[in-house]
């Protein structure tokens, strides 16, 4: 089984933290392939940013179909371009925020989501909405931009651990998801330390496509993830217009961690 | 006051025939303008067409910045990239889907949507869930594709009047909402026929955005839709970055309807 | 074109205030006229003075049916008496609570309502039920009765700044929305010394229901706002009984602010 | 213990009727005593009727108060001016569709509600809402005027049975809730022939009353429900107005069933 | 007229102070037993304690039918088996939470639950949701385990108090729910000595059911509480199987209080 | 890694077909074992058959923990005794219903559940609501007792595909998820056959407690799902109380397959 994680920003150090968290987490014998799109922002911290990186990210998950990937992880955790993703891909797709929630209703009651910047809020908010988890789901922010956690001297992880310290106290959490895929190293550690789960979404949405590629599922092709229709897209975008050749519709280089 | 209404696919027929019903509903003394991009799907039917009309529309929007435009309406059903927008934009961006949902539910109680194609009826069901309007809207699909729209030959006038029919007949409907902006030039026709409200949201959306531009309100600028961070944008989105110059990022002729 | 708001209280400073703000938010050409019941309670703090002032402002409605209004604002935030003034108006007619919450999703996430007395807020949370914002709303009130409000000696204005200030502070709200008609003169100010957007609803709702107008949108009469069936209205309230004569069913003199 | 039940309509016959039912609800030693109030619409049929029938309803409510009354029942299937009462009564007021409603939840899963003409299905649909049981209720119109079930040559009766018989059919109803207070009549009968719960608010509320009354418990004072601030009410409203004198308040006549 | 009360756990003690609770809610000339089955937990905290408790509460209801009783309460605050006890009865049966939920939206906007341990609250939360109020409602522990409540030594009844007083402060409780049935001892001078209703599920439950049985309802038997299917149950639980006879059911002992 | 499915009836073929199923889902290397309690009810048709399959069912779950299970797996498309085998397991616990649920979510939009009896969809319909999905779920019975799915010659087989056939030409139905651990044997067939995901909670239930256990994730203890507190269980119960020595728990025999 061969599943292709896409980091939809161009921080290739992002890309190989996000590649080890899904390595780790798969069973053996599944390779696990990490990717960044060649264009788009260098990391995603609100809508503007989300937009520009949803082209580079479907052009990862076309040559991911061409490559014969089975399932597909998208690791931001706004589920940036999810939908449109499925509409492109045969097996399933998972975004890691909706994994790392499905995955904390599973093993409690509350909990709480910790992110980066209060801008990133709203969004996950409404995620939370859409996966059907608002009621039981806060959203907190630890005034961490995304880049820090790449910085061992930012005193990132400090700010991050304070705010699911407040978690813990104040919302009655009984799990924490950690809101951004760049926290992937920190899950393991904090759940022995913190004596809950601590979800880290790249690790959850890895393993649960695994499961679903493993189940013989693939996404419903019926309704809204129906294949794109045949049609003509103007300009620079015309390689990715639905019926072109796949084959040449690459932006330039990726690269797999 | 200066309005731009932007068709985020590339058909210049619908731009047309989307800035006539624009001009139509502002007010005497409001300019409206009508623009569609240069890059992108030439109709908007699913989410893959979806992601990539957003470049080219926020990049529209991006020269609305630049040229003084005080409002913004986004005139596909979907609401594509309306966060997106309003990060950008200083005023009101409003969105076709909402400012008709909005406007429906000022008019009536229960009111049923009729779009085009059955794969675009989950976004929609989305889109009532979040402007909360979902207990009391049902949408419906008429199976017209959107192109269809622009050749009287094809008869999907009359399929979409059908539909309406049944809506009135099956869901209690007490207004119908066009599900399309090609649907744009039906709305006056259809509302003095079926003897309740029959509501265009291009028109509904326009008028919307010059009523919030007149009451002096802007986006809120302190949360999700705070201005983007400046950044790296890597490859061919580098132009799109935030902090890099506006005059010179255009993708390209647009065309002004 | 003509609208009529209504201020279902019997305060004619209010009134003057109300008018105000109305005719400050119409586009020019748009004709604004406030009144006010001379029957009924001379404020609304609570659900009895609010059933009291409803025939009153029933039968400002039908006097603006005679006289040719073509939409109507109900000005007091509880949106008194807006479903049975509908049945009664063939134009649109909005409640400024709820034109005020739709105003303020088109701007912002998160929004807090600061209202006066403690007494309304269920009401208010009610409202945020029917209208599909309670997800994103938090009702406050500042402990400031109404009129209070027409008082300037009263250091109601700065009781009401203060509340906001917790609002923005505790609540991640990115907008506000005034919870009483009798704010209406403090938005501007307000808004531009918060630097977030602060929504009077007597504002939002005069260009709304302009807004509708203009689009040639009338209330739908296929439902629940059916016009009153003919039937016979016994004692005092016979005057007001459908099919009676509108010509002469004053309560008695009202105020044209 | 004495319960006081308002007809808010001024059709005597039917305050008859809903005081048959009261009675044959209540315990032994319990009073219980229909009335109507002298001015207003002799049936409610939408929200324009219903906003006529609030001050009659609520004068009675004040004379019940002065009567020593322990307990009230609106008996309106809308649950006409339910809040406003509460702020004037010390003891618990229910209105019957709440009370039938709830009993609903407690005697099965899904339930029908059988009403009589369409325009009223909205305002049924908010209360389902409102009461948290829209999930599991459907609302139905049967095409019967309120009047009409007045008539025994009218059909009423056997419509209202074909709907019911629709709703079991088709909504998988495990009770039938009757929405009009003129149905009052019926339910023992259907309950019987049908085989499943048809339920009757005026005696549900009413023996639902009687329990709160016996248990002790009165309409909480510290919120929405607090008493009216005493405050000037102008016109031939005076009398109403909180503080004056409740002796000399009455509206003329009303009928005690 | 005759009404079961099941204290689904095995505390004596326990079973007397709700039976008096019971005793002291119901009309003259009810009939109110309180039991509770001879296996089980002595107090239930927790889904595990919850789990063993229904096999002897379930049993006793079988002996209830056979003794002809009119209609149950399950005097858990976590209403405990309460689906399944409907199944087994032909009249009414109401769990306490749930009898004091539904009689808190009937006295008050929002109320608060002040429970035993933190533990319990996700169920509780749970109910509410079930039952249709957690938008006005907050679960609140007392850190007080349940058999402290029976020893007058421990302290826990000023815990609770504490909790209340949390409740009103806080969260604009407009009533209070007491979230356990040992507590049943405290609400009338509670209620007194706040000044607001404090809602006791034993007695309010009782009250309801009899107000039930008054009105001739019984559950309904058409859907998701029709009789058990007859079957075989193995092991020790064949006594339990549908079918099987119930005069020869018992479990042993039980205590009636 | 071990994992235990609890299939919580009686009947040995079940339990075969349910091991097969879950032991075709996992991943080489992991060990799956499939058991039934030996009391309890034969099937589970309704709220009281799983009242007395819980006991067995937590007996089932204690063995496991003695034995070192390292996740365990509810075979009852009810859930049965999902939060108190949550309490007793350091892993995580599935349930079928649960699993199957979120499965849907990732693959599709709109789902339907074909279950078996009409007796069992209020249950299920609750689930629904529990896990976030209602607003996207339709649940269906195709009338087939459990048993019947263990008969060849019974025709169950053909009437749960036609009333598949009807989920999906009425309901717009994306997937198709089987509401009963009897038609585990169905979904591959079915799948393929048409054209749409038809998911199995068994398969997916394993599956997603594999990887659960994979990530290093257990149940949280920090709220509802804490250990129970050692207590007394008075009766034959006794030895099921916390604390008690679990090595001699046992209830007997159970089946292994």
């Amino acid at each position: 089984m061969r599943i292709l994680i896409v980091n939809p920003n161009t921080t290739g150090s992002m890309t190989e933290k996000i590649g080890a968290a899904g390595r780790g987490a798969a069973s053996p014998g599944t390779e696990v392939v990490a990717v960044n799109p060649a264009m788009g922002p260098e990391s995603i911290e609100g809508y503007y940013d989300e937009a520009f990186s949803v082209p580079g990210l479907l052009d990862e998950i076309r040559r991911g179909e061409n490559d014969g990937f089975d399932g597909y992880v998208i690791a931001c955790f706004d589920d940036t371009g999810l939908d449109a993703a499925r509409t492109l891909a045969a097996g399933p797709v998972l975004g890691i925020c909706e994994a790392a929630m499905h995955t904390a209703t599973m093993l409690g009651g509350r909990f709480s989501v910790v992110t980066t910047l209060a801008r990133s809020v709203p969004a996950l908010e409404g995620l939370a909405r859409r996966y059907g988890v608002a009621d039981r789901c806060r959203v907190r922010a630890s005034d961490v931009p995304v880049l820090a956690l790449e910085d061992p001297a930012s005193g990132a992880v400090r700010k991050v651990e304070e705010e699911i310290a407040r978690a813990v106290r104040e919302d009655g959490a009984e799990c924490i998801v950690l809101g951004c895929a760049g926290m992937a190293d920190l899950a393991a550690d904090l759940t022995r330390r913190l004596g809950l789960p601590v979800i880290d979404g790249v690790a959850a949405a890895t393993r649960m496509v695994e499961a679903l590629v493993g189940l013989g599922l693939r996404t419903s092709k019926v309704g809204g993830y129906a294949a794109p229709l045949p049609k003509a897209y103007a300009g620079e975008f015309g390689r990715f217009a639905p019926g072109s050749d796949p084959e040449t519709a690459g932006v330039g280089e990726t690269e797999r961690g």
